[in-house]
């Protein structure tokens, strides 16, 4: 008999608690939990310190995952829900297995025949979503947009194109040190009709959303992105 | 001064109650709030209800969204936000915005200057994507595939061909009463390599959820997705 992995969401920052965004079963498989797939420990071992699991950090069994980690050497993680027993799968921030290296470790738990449960908490590129008030029914996420600067702006290029002719809405992020360079990338080379969202501090006491277009943009007082994790809509 | 809409998720289903799935702080913003746009009164109504909201049903506020209602029939909906009140957005499942009309809603809010908080609670896409074990780093929605049938297989083609040169994952959904045979059709017409996700019911006691190949697929016993609330994902 097979066990189960559960997908656990995590504060999208330190400033607010697991009991404030996760929903309650997601905390409540949380705390009974003993071994996870993290994909970083020290991050790992603080949020489920925060979460008051009932375990104590010494028992605790954390796998460290990544994209510089071969598959082959991650396939004893799973040995114990291979074996009927409970683990939980972390990332450093949101959701587990979106915009990060988790969807691996999903993966080896359908293959190996583990039941697989995604519990809800936050995710910055659902909530930028819902915030942009872009078509939600049709929208993609690209991630990191090419970083030679002329691909780059080709890709926005085509981007826009897709907005005009099907009319999906487009997110995607960037390095937070590059943020307040990125916006001011996007603003001169987007035209002055597209609608960009800017999401930033998503959850936290510092939230910041701000939903317009371009033209719009170029007329207000300028934000301080740097540093500050943001997702990027853009739709119309 | 202006006030804040917030959006507000609502379960995925009648058999899991608010205070399981949403987070605490979507709850308790949810409890004190007295007006509301929704998709659906009756399904918002009973919502409310069984979230235990502070307001009796009698003295709530609500209005109705949609897609067969004009734009400017929705312009008096944010009045009170726009006069420094509070106000609430709820889908008649998971997180409005999202595969839903309430962006229509959400971009009125941004242009009248209102606040808009995005509150974390579950959407069946997004838990797909988790349970998946597929790229979480480039995916699209694209709703429903087109309804003619030599339309939908060639997009499916298209979607197939972009798995392969890009990696993104993609996700659709079927009328519920459609999906059983909606899924005859993708095991019919997809490669045999290509990876198929079915999550049914996410969230609720039924939930079943299962990623492997459309060859893996084959060879499983018939599954019953008749009338069940299904997201499909492919990618490999």
């Amino acid at each position: 008999m097979t066990g189960t992995l559960y997908l656990l969401p995590v504060p999208l920052g330190d400033e607010v608690l697991p009991e404030a965004v996760l929903s309650p079963q997601a905390l409540s498989v949380m705390r009974q939990l003993k071994e996870f797939v993290v994909e970083n420990e020290k991050a790992a071992r603080q949020v489920l310190k925060r979460a008051a699991i009932e375990t104590p950090q010494a028992e605790l069994v954390l796998h460290h995952m990544g994209k510089h980690i071969a598959e082959t050497d991650m396939r004893h993680y799973l040995h114990t829900a291979k074996n009927g027993g409970e683990m939980g799968l972390l990332s450093d921030a949101g959701c587990p297995g979106v915009a990060d290296p988790g969807a691996v470790i999903v993966r080896m738990a359908h293959e190996a025949g583990i039941k697989v449960v995604p519990l809800t908490g936050p995710s910055s590129l659902l909530l930028a979503l819902m915030a942009s008030g872009m078509n939600g029914q049709q929208f993609m996420f690209h991630g990191y947009l090419p970083i030679d600067q002329s691909e780059r702006r080709n890709e926005l290029r085509r981007l826009e194109a897709d907005i005009q002719r099907r009319g999906t809405t487009h997110l995607f992020i960037e390095t937070p040190f590059r943020n307040q360079k990125f916006l001011q990338e996007l603003l001169q080379t987007l035209h002055h009709s597209t609608r960009l969202c800017v999401a930033c501090d998503i959850t936290l006491p510092t939230e910041w959303i701000r939903s317009c277009t371009v033209a719009e943009w170029k007329k207000l007082p300028a934000v301080d992105l740097q540093k500050r994790p943001a997702v990027f809509v853009i739709g119309k």
